[in-house]
Protein backbone atom coordinates (compact mmCIF):
# COMPACT_ATOMS: atom_id res chain seq x y z
CA UNK A 1 0.00 0.00 0.00
CA UNK A 2 1.61 3.38 -0.94
CA UNK A 3 1.31 5.77 1.66
CA UNK A 4 2.23 8.80 -0.95
CA UNK A 5 0.04 11.46 -1.47
CA UNK A 6 0.49 13.87 -4.30
CA UNK A 7 -1.90 17.25 -4.88
CA UNK A 8 -1.45 18.11 -8.63
CA UNK A 9 -2.98 21.10 -10.41
CA UNK A 10 -3.92 19.63 -13.30
CA UNK A 11 -8.07 18.15 -13.36
CA UNK A 12 -8.05 14.75 -12.99
CA UNK A 13 -9.77 11.94 -14.40
CA UNK A 14 -9.21 7.91 -15.17
CA UNK A 15 -6.81 7.58 -17.97
CA UNK A 16 -5.75 10.91 -17.76
CA UNK A 17 -1.94 11.14 -17.70
CA UNK A 18 -0.06 14.64 -15.96
CA UNK A 19 3.22 15.22 -16.63
CA UNK A 20 5.42 16.01 -13.05
CA UNK A 21 7.39 18.95 -12.57
CA UNK A 22 10.73 19.64 -11.36
CA UNK A 23 10.15 19.50 -7.58
CA UNK A 24 7.68 16.79 -7.79
CA UNK A 25 9.76 14.38 -9.15
CA UNK A 26 12.56 15.23 -6.95
CA UNK A 27 9.79 14.76 -3.98
CA UNK A 28 8.86 10.95 -5.70
CA UNK A 29 11.99 9.98 -7.40
CA UNK A 30 14.76 11.29 -5.08
CA UNK A 31 12.68 11.89 -1.42
CA UNK A 32 10.51 8.92 -1.49
CA UNK A 33 12.60 6.76 -3.81
CA UNK A 34 9.89 5.79 -6.09
CA UNK A 35 9.91 4.41 -9.66
CA UNK A 36 8.30 3.22 -12.90
CA UNK A 37 5.19 1.20 -11.95
CA UNK A 38 4.85 2.47 -8.31
CA UNK A 39 1.47 3.65 -7.23
CA UNK A 40 0.58 6.61 -5.39
CA UNK A 41 -2.48 8.24 -4.87
CA UNK A 42 -3.15 11.83 -6.24
CA UNK A 43 -5.90 14.54 -5.79
CA UNK A 44 -6.96 17.65 -7.27
CA UNK A 45 -8.93 19.34 -4.68
CA UNK A 46 -11.85 19.12 -7.24
CA UNK A 47 -12.84 15.15 -9.12
CA UNK A 48 -11.25 12.98 -5.60
CA UNK A 49 -8.55 10.54 -5.05
CA UNK A 50 -7.35 8.60 -7.71
CA UNK A 51 -4.75 5.42 -7.41
CA UNK A 52 -1.71 6.29 -10.24
CA UNK A 53 0.98 4.40 -11.12
CA UNK A 54 4.45 6.47 -12.22
CA UNK A 55 4.99 5.94 -15.74
CA UNK A 56 8.17 8.11 -16.64
CA UNK A 57 10.93 9.12 -14.52
CA UNK A 58 13.37 11.54 -15.18
CA UNK A 59 15.74 14.16 -12.84
CA UNK A 60 13.96 17.24 -13.87
CA UNK A 61 10.08 15.60 -14.79
CA UNK A 62 8.38 12.21 -15.00
CA UNK A 63 4.96 11.39 -15.59
CA UNK A 64 1.72 9.68 -13.97
CA UNK A 65 -1.31 7.91 -15.23
CA UNK A 66 -4.59 7.87 -13.14
CA UNK A 67 -5.50 3.83 -12.47
CA UNK A 68 -8.55 4.27 -10.77
CA UNK A 69 -10.61 6.66 -8.43
CA UNK A 70 -10.37 5.84 -4.71
CA UNK A 71 -12.84 8.20 -2.91
CA UNK A 72 -14.94 11.38 -3.82
CA UNK A 73 -14.29 14.78 -3.61
CA UNK A 74 -15.01 15.46 0.22
CA UNK A 75 -15.94 19.14 0.59
CA UNK A 76 -14.93 20.60 4.03
CA UNK A 77 -18.12 22.34 5.96
CA UNK A 78 -18.43 25.98 4.60
CA UNK A 79 -16.54 27.70 7.15
CA UNK A 80 -14.01 30.22 6.46
CA UNK A 81 -10.93 31.49 9.33
CA UNK A 82 -9.84 34.85 8.85
CA UNK A 83 -6.59 35.71 11.01
CA UNK A 84 -4.03 37.89 11.52
CA UNK A 85 -0.84 36.88 10.98
CA UNK A 86 1.83 36.70 13.30
CA UNK A 87 5.25 35.73 13.16
CA UNK A 88 6.18 33.36 10.19
CA UNK A 89 6.03 30.32 12.55
CA UNK A 90 3.07 30.49 13.95
CA UNK A 91 1.54 31.84 10.77
CA UNK A 92 2.38 28.54 8.93
CA UNK A 93 1.04 26.55 11.66
CA UNK A 94 -2.26 28.51 11.77
CA UNK A 95 -2.51 27.41 7.89
CA UNK A 96 -1.32 24.16 7.92
CA UNK A 97 -4.14 23.73 11.37
CA UNK A 98 -6.71 25.25 9.26
CA UNK A 99 -6.44 23.03 5.89
CA UNK A 100 -6.09 19.88 8.59
CA UNK A 101 -9.05 20.46 10.51
CA UNK A 102 -11.20 21.30 7.66
CA UNK A 103 -11.80 25.35 6.84
CA UNK A 104 -13.15 25.72 3.56
CA UNK A 105 -11.32 29.31 2.91
CA UNK A 106 -8.12 30.80 4.80
CA UNK A 107 -8.06 34.65 4.78
CA UNK A 108 -4.84 36.62 6.11
CA UNK A 109 -6.51 39.76 7.56
CA UNK A 110 -4.91 42.96 8.76
CA UNK A 111 -6.38 44.77 11.77
CA UNK A 112 -5.40 47.29 13.77
CA UNK A 113 -3.04 45.78 15.68
CA UNK A 114 -1.88 43.47 13.75
CA UNK A 115 2.34 43.46 13.04
CA UNK A 116 2.54 42.42 9.34
CA UNK A 117 2.27 44.64 6.61
CA UNK A 118 2.34 41.03 3.99
CA UNK A 119 2.52 37.37 3.74
CA UNK A 120 4.04 35.21 0.84
CA UNK A 121 0.70 33.85 -0.30
CA UNK A 122 2.46 31.59 -2.20
CA UNK A 123 4.18 29.82 0.62
CA UNK A 124 1.44 29.58 2.49
CA UNK A 125 -0.87 28.21 0.36
CA UNK A 126 2.15 25.11 -0.23
CA UNK A 127 1.43 24.78 3.47
CA UNK A 128 -2.26 24.09 2.98
CA UNK A 129 -1.54 21.80 0.02
CA UNK A 130 1.41 19.96 2.19
CA UNK A 131 -1.11 19.40 5.10
CA UNK A 132 -4.34 18.16 2.73
CA UNK A 133 -1.79 15.96 1.32
CA UNK A 134 -0.46 14.64 5.22
CA UNK A 135 -4.43 14.78 6.61
CA UNK A 136 -5.92 12.57 3.55
CA UNK A 137 -7.81 15.09 2.38
CA UNK A 138 -9.19 15.91 -0.87
CA UNK A 139 -10.03 19.20 -1.02
CA UNK A 140 -7.39 22.19 -0.65
CA UNK A 141 -8.25 25.64 0.82
CA UNK A 142 -7.26 28.78 -0.74
CA UNK A 143 -4.92 30.80 0.94
CA UNK A 144 -6.78 34.80 -0.01
CA UNK A 145 -4.57 37.66 -0.33
CA UNK A 146 -3.84 39.32 3.06
CA UNK A 147 -6.94 42.37 2.92
CA UNK A 148 -7.93 44.88 5.57
CA UNK A 149 -10.21 44.01 8.20
CA UNK A 150 -12.75 46.96 7.80
CA UNK A 151 -12.55 46.63 3.69
CA UNK A 152 -13.57 42.19 4.59
CA UNK A 153 -16.18 43.41 6.94
CA UNK A 154 -17.55 46.04 4.62
CA UNK A 155 -18.33 43.41 1.98
CA UNK A 156 -19.11 40.66 4.14
CA UNK A 157 -21.85 38.44 2.98
CA UNK A 158 -24.97 38.92 4.61
CA UNK A 159 -25.69 35.37 5.47
CA UNK A 160 -22.38 34.26 6.52
CA UNK A 161 -21.74 34.24 10.77
CA UNK A 162 -19.08 35.59 11.90
CA UNK A 163 -17.67 34.39 15.44
CA UNK A 164 -14.89 36.22 17.09
CA UNK A 165 -12.86 35.43 19.83
CA UNK A 166 -13.39 38.12 22.81
CA UNK A 167 -14.15 38.45 26.49
CA UNK A 168 -17.82 37.38 26.16
CA UNK A 169 -19.30 35.52 28.76
CA UNK A 170 -20.93 33.54 26.92
CA UNK A 171 -19.19 29.74 25.93
CA UNK A 172 -18.13 29.06 22.76
CA UNK A 173 -20.27 25.90 22.41
CA UNK A 174 -23.36 26.78 23.94
CA UNK A 175 -23.56 29.75 21.37
CA UNK A 176 -23.30 27.62 18.31
CA UNK A 177 -25.55 25.00 18.79
CA UNK A 178 -28.26 25.31 16.19
CA UNK A 179 -26.93 27.95 14.51
CA UNK A 180 -26.23 25.97 10.62
CA UNK A 181 -25.17 27.77 8.15
CA UNK A 182 -22.36 29.37 6.43
CA UNK A 183 -19.59 30.60 9.04
CA UNK A 184 -16.53 32.51 9.44
CA UNK A 185 -14.02 32.52 12.25
CA UNK A 186 -12.22 35.49 12.95
CA UNK A 187 -9.05 35.09 15.82
CA UNK A 188 -7.57 38.63 16.19
CA UNK A 189 -4.23 39.54 16.67
CA UNK A 190 -1.69 39.01 19.65
CA UNK A 191 -2.47 42.46 21.14
CA UNK A 192 -5.95 42.03 20.18
CA UNK A 193 -9.00 44.43 18.46
CA UNK A 194 -9.04 48.07 18.29
CA UNK A 195 -12.46 49.45 20.11
CA UNK A 196 -13.14 50.35 16.65
CA UNK A 197 -12.98 46.69 15.54
CA UNK A 198 -14.81 45.29 18.39
CA UNK A 199 -17.35 48.16 18.52
CA UNK A 200 -17.85 47.56 14.57
CA UNK A 201 -17.77 43.29 15.22
CA UNK A 202 -20.26 43.55 18.04
CA UNK A 203 -22.49 46.18 15.73
CA UNK A 204 -23.31 43.45 12.76
CA UNK A 205 -25.81 41.48 13.36
CA UNK A 206 -23.72 38.28 11.54
CA UNK A 207 -21.31 38.59 14.07
CA UNK A 208 -21.08 36.18 17.39
CA UNK A 209 -18.74 36.97 20.23
CA UNK A 210 -17.39 34.01 22.36
CA UNK A 211 -15.25 32.95 24.98
CA UNK A 212 -12.25 30.39 24.55
CA UNK A 213 -11.53 30.49 28.57
CA UNK A 214 -10.20 32.27 31.30
CA UNK A 215 -6.35 31.80 30.06
CA UNK A 216 -5.39 33.86 27.37
CA UNK A 217 -5.15 32.06 24.37
CA UNK A 218 -2.02 32.90 21.48
CA UNK A 219 -3.71 33.12 18.44
CA UNK A 220 -2.25 29.70 16.92
CA UNK A 221 -4.00 27.86 19.68
CA UNK A 222 -7.04 29.88 19.85
CA UNK A 223 -7.51 29.21 16.01
CA UNK A 224 -6.96 25.46 16.92
CA UNK A 225 -9.42 25.80 19.90
CA UNK A 226 -12.29 27.56 17.81
CA UNK A 227 -12.45 25.44 14.93
CA UNK A 228 -12.55 22.30 16.74
CA UNK A 229 -15.40 23.72 18.55
CA UNK A 230 -17.04 24.96 15.51
CA UNK A 231 -16.60 21.36 13.70
CA UNK A 232 -18.11 19.49 16.45
CA UNK A 233 -20.75 21.68 16.94
CA UNK A 234 -21.94 22.43 13.37
CA UNK A 235 -19.35 20.98 11.36
CA UNK A 236 -18.08 17.29 10.05
CA UNK A 237 -16.99 15.67 13.07
CA UNK B 1 1.07 48.71 33.51
CA UNK B 2 3.78 45.92 33.54
CA UNK B 3 3.35 42.74 30.92
CA UNK B 4 5.96 41.14 32.32
CA UNK B 5 5.47 37.96 34.38
CA UNK B 6 7.62 35.79 35.96
CA UNK B 7 7.45 32.55 37.40
CA UNK B 8 9.36 32.18 40.79
CA UNK B 9 10.15 28.63 42.25
CA UNK B 10 10.44 29.92 45.35
CA UNK B 11 7.09 29.95 47.63
CA UNK B 12 5.32 33.43 47.77
CA UNK B 13 3.71 35.81 49.72
CA UNK B 14 3.20 39.36 50.27
CA UNK B 15 6.51 40.97 51.68
CA UNK B 16 8.73 38.10 50.70
CA UNK B 17 12.01 39.31 49.03
CA UNK B 18 13.41 36.62 46.44
CA UNK B 19 16.89 36.20 44.80
CA UNK B 20 17.13 36.33 41.25
CA UNK B 21 18.99 33.53 39.02
CA UNK B 22 21.59 34.66 36.34
CA UNK B 23 18.82 33.77 34.02
CA UNK B 24 16.39 35.71 35.55
CA UNK B 25 18.41 38.66 35.93
CA UNK B 26 19.25 38.40 32.01
CA UNK B 27 15.81 38.31 30.97
CA UNK B 28 14.55 40.96 33.72
CA UNK B 29 17.37 43.27 32.88
CA UNK B 30 18.93 42.71 29.53
CA UNK B 31 16.05 41.36 27.48
CA UNK B 32 12.96 43.12 29.19
CA UNK B 33 15.51 46.18 30.49
CA UNK B 34 13.59 47.17 33.69
CA UNK B 35 15.22 48.55 36.48
CA UNK B 36 15.34 49.09 40.33
CA UNK B 37 12.14 50.25 41.44
CA UNK B 38 10.08 48.77 38.40
CA UNK B 39 7.11 46.88 38.77
CA UNK B 40 6.18 43.35 37.60
CA UNK B 41 3.93 40.07 38.07
CA UNK B 42 5.42 37.34 39.68
CA UNK B 43 3.80 33.69 40.42
CA UNK B 44 4.24 30.73 42.21
CA UNK B 45 2.41 27.78 40.82
CA UNK B 46 0.91 27.35 44.73
CA UNK B 47 0.10 31.07 45.80
CA UNK B 48 -1.58 33.16 43.05
CA UNK B 49 -0.08 35.76 41.16
CA UNK B 50 1.65 39.16 43.04
CA UNK B 51 2.80 42.66 42.38
CA UNK B 52 6.31 42.41 42.97
CA UNK B 53 8.77 45.54 42.82
CA UNK B 54 12.76 45.37 41.58
CA UNK B 55 14.72 45.78 44.95
CA UNK B 56 18.67 45.14 43.44
CA UNK B 57 19.70 44.52 39.86
CA UNK B 58 23.02 43.34 38.72
CA UNK B 59 24.71 41.06 35.85
CA UNK B 60 24.54 38.18 37.28
CA UNK B 61 21.45 38.23 39.52
CA UNK B 62 19.47 40.59 41.81
CA UNK B 63 16.14 41.18 44.31
CA UNK B 64 12.63 41.54 43.94
CA UNK B 65 10.05 42.03 46.71
CA UNK B 66 6.45 40.89 46.47
CA UNK B 67 4.00 44.48 47.21
CA UNK B 68 0.62 42.67 46.85
CA UNK B 69 -1.37 40.03 45.79
CA UNK B 70 -2.70 41.09 42.67
CA UNK B 71 -4.85 37.23 41.92
CA UNK B 72 -5.43 34.19 44.10
CA UNK B 73 -4.23 30.60 42.61
CA UNK B 74 -6.38 29.24 39.78
CA UNK B 75 -6.18 25.26 39.15
CA UNK B 76 -6.94 24.16 36.09
CA UNK B 77 -9.70 21.20 35.74
CA UNK B 78 -8.45 17.96 37.13
CA UNK B 79 -7.00 16.66 33.45
CA UNK B 80 -3.92 15.18 32.22
CA UNK B 81 -3.01 15.37 28.93
CA UNK B 82 -1.32 12.02 27.58
CA UNK B 83 0.85 12.16 24.23
CA UNK B 84 3.34 10.34 22.85
CA UNK B 85 6.55 12.56 21.91
CA UNK B 86 7.28 13.05 18.14
CA UNK B 87 9.56 15.61 16.95
CA UNK B 88 11.13 17.71 18.67
CA UNK B 89 9.31 21.18 17.29
CA UNK B 90 5.85 19.31 17.66
CA UNK B 91 6.67 17.49 21.61
CA UNK B 92 7.71 21.04 22.35
CA UNK B 93 4.44 22.73 20.95
CA UNK B 94 2.18 19.87 22.55
CA UNK B 95 3.36 21.20 26.09
CA UNK B 96 3.14 24.90 25.19
CA UNK B 97 -0.75 24.54 23.88
CA UNK B 98 -1.33 22.03 26.80
CA UNK B 99 -0.22 25.00 29.35
CA UNK B 100 -1.63 27.58 27.99
CA UNK B 101 -5.57 25.36 27.35
CA UNK B 102 -5.48 24.45 31.04
CA UNK B 103 -4.40 20.86 31.56
CA UNK B 104 -3.34 19.89 35.18
CA UNK B 105 -0.75 17.56 34.08
CA UNK B 106 1.52 16.62 30.92
CA UNK B 107 2.54 13.19 30.73
CA UNK B 108 4.60 11.96 27.61
CA UNK B 109 4.23 8.34 27.08
CA UNK B 110 6.04 5.63 24.99
CA UNK B 111 3.71 3.66 22.97
CA UNK B 112 4.62 0.57 20.68
CA UNK B 113 5.50 2.81 17.68
CA UNK B 114 6.92 5.95 19.27
CA UNK B 115 10.16 6.50 18.23
CA UNK B 116 10.96 8.85 20.60
CA UNK B 117 13.22 6.46 23.36
CA UNK B 118 13.82 9.92 25.01
CA UNK B 119 12.85 13.40 26.45
CA UNK B 120 14.07 16.61 27.77
CA UNK B 121 12.20 16.95 30.66
CA UNK B 122 13.57 19.81 32.07
CA UNK B 123 13.34 21.27 28.57
CA UNK B 124 9.76 20.52 28.40
CA UNK B 125 9.23 21.88 31.74
CA UNK B 126 10.76 25.23 30.62
CA UNK B 127 8.09 25.35 27.91
CA UNK B 128 5.22 24.91 30.27
CA UNK B 129 6.55 27.72 32.20
CA UNK B 130 6.80 30.07 29.46
CA UNK B 131 3.56 28.93 28.40
CA UNK B 132 1.91 29.95 31.83
CA UNK B 133 4.25 33.47 32.26
CA UNK B 134 2.81 33.88 28.80
CA UNK B 135 -1.09 32.99 28.95
CA UNK B 136 -1.58 34.86 32.52
CA UNK B 137 -2.34 31.40 34.07
CA UNK B 138 -1.10 31.25 38.03
CA UNK B 139 -0.09 27.55 37.78
CA UNK B 140 2.20 25.39 35.57
CA UNK B 141 1.36 21.74 35.35
CA UNK B 142 3.94 19.25 35.76
CA UNK B 143 5.69 17.27 32.79
CA UNK B 144 6.36 14.12 34.28
CA UNK B 145 9.03 11.56 33.06
CA UNK B 146 8.58 9.50 29.89
CA UNK B 147 6.90 6.27 30.76
CA UNK B 148 5.73 3.40 29.32
CA UNK B 149 2.01 3.58 28.35
CA UNK B 150 1.24 -0.22 29.17
CA UNK B 151 3.10 0.59 32.96
CA UNK B 152 0.63 4.15 32.98
CA UNK B 153 -2.28 2.08 31.76
CA UNK B 154 -1.43 -1.01 34.46
CA UNK B 155 -1.20 1.43 37.42
CA UNK B 156 -4.41 3.76 35.86
CA UNK B 157 -6.41 5.66 38.94
CA UNK B 158 -9.92 3.59 38.59
CA UNK B 159 -11.59 6.60 39.42
CA UNK B 160 -9.72 8.90 36.35
CA UNK B 161 -11.72 8.68 33.19
CA UNK B 162 -9.26 8.49 29.89
CA UNK B 163 -10.35 9.64 26.37
CA UNK B 164 -8.46 8.58 23.59
CA UNK B 165 -8.92 9.10 20.06
CA UNK B 166 -9.64 6.01 17.27
CA UNK B 167 -11.66 5.71 14.58
CA UNK B 168 -14.79 5.70 16.94
CA UNK B 169 -18.56 6.54 15.41
CA UNK B 170 -19.31 8.24 17.99
CA UNK B 171 -18.63 12.30 18.10
CA UNK B 172 -16.41 13.87 21.09
CA UNK B 173 -18.98 16.22 22.76
CA UNK B 174 -21.75 13.85 22.34
CA UNK B 175 -19.93 11.63 24.26
CA UNK B 176 -18.26 14.02 26.62
CA UNK B 177 -21.85 15.69 28.01
CA UNK B 178 -22.10 15.20 31.66
CA UNK B 179 -19.41 12.91 32.24
CA UNK B 180 -17.90 15.34 34.93
CA UNK B 181 -14.73 14.11 37.50
CA UNK B 182 -10.85 13.73 36.87
CA UNK B 183 -10.02 12.94 33.55
CA UNK B 184 -7.36 12.63 30.86
CA UNK B 185 -6.63 12.76 27.26
CA UNK B 186 -4.68 9.95 25.69
CA UNK B 187 -2.93 11.36 22.27
CA UNK B 188 -1.41 8.49 20.26
CA UNK B 189 1.66 8.59 17.89
CA UNK B 190 1.50 9.38 14.19
CA UNK B 191 1.86 5.33 13.21
CA UNK B 192 -1.41 5.24 15.42
CA UNK B 193 -2.03 2.49 18.17
CA UNK B 194 -0.64 -1.07 18.25
CA UNK B 195 -3.61 -3.59 17.98
CA UNK B 196 -2.43 -4.72 21.65
CA UNK B 197 -2.80 -1.21 22.97
CA UNK B 198 -6.10 -0.54 21.33
CA UNK B 199 -7.42 -4.03 22.45
CA UNK B 200 -6.27 -3.13 26.01
CA UNK B 201 -7.74 0.39 25.78
CA UNK B 202 -10.97 -0.50 24.59
CA UNK B 203 -11.62 -2.78 28.01
CA UNK B 204 -10.90 -0.47 30.38
CA UNK B 205 -13.72 0.68 32.09
CA UNK B 206 -12.86 4.07 32.48
CA UNK B 207 -11.68 4.74 28.35
CA UNK B 208 -13.93 6.79 25.94
CA UNK B 209 -12.99 6.49 22.22
CA UNK B 210 -13.87 9.47 19.93
CA UNK B 211 -13.92 10.62 16.98
CA UNK B 212 -12.41 13.71 15.78
CA UNK B 213 -13.34 14.35 12.67
CA UNK B 214 -12.77 12.70 8.64
CA UNK B 215 -9.09 13.84 8.33
CA UNK B 216 -6.77 12.69 9.55
CA UNK B 217 -5.20 14.78 12.49
CA UNK B 218 -1.14 15.34 13.14
CA UNK B 219 -0.53 14.78 16.93
CA UNK B 220 -0.36 17.84 17.89
CA UNK B 221 -3.79 19.40 16.26
CA UNK B 222 -5.41 16.53 17.98
CA UNK B 223 -4.11 17.27 21.35
CA UNK B 224 -5.23 20.86 21.11
CA UNK B 225 -8.77 19.98 19.42
CA UNK B 226 -9.14 17.23 22.32
CA UNK B 227 -8.15 19.61 24.63
CA UNK B 228 -10.59 22.38 23.45
CA UNK B 229 -13.76 19.98 23.32
CA UNK B 230 -12.81 18.49 26.88
CA UNK B 231 -12.54 22.00 28.18
CA UNK B 232 -15.62 23.40 26.64
CA UNK B 233 -17.74 20.73 27.45
CA UNK B 234 -16.33 19.47 31.11
CA UNK B 235 -13.88 22.16 32.17
CA UNK B 236 -13.21 25.81 32.77
CA UNK B 237 -14.32 27.70 29.11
Amino acid sequence: MSKVRLYLEHSLRVGQSVSLTREQAHYLFGVMRLGAGDDLHVFDGRNGEFRAEITQTGKRGGEIACVERTRPLQMPPDLWLLFAPIKKARTDFIVEKAAEMGAARICPVQTEFTNSERIRRDRLQAHAVEAAEQCGGTFVPEVAELTRLDRVLADWPESRRLMFCDEALVGAREALVGEAGPWAILIGPEGGFSEAERTRLHAMPQALAVSLGPRILRADTAAVAALSLWQSTLGDW
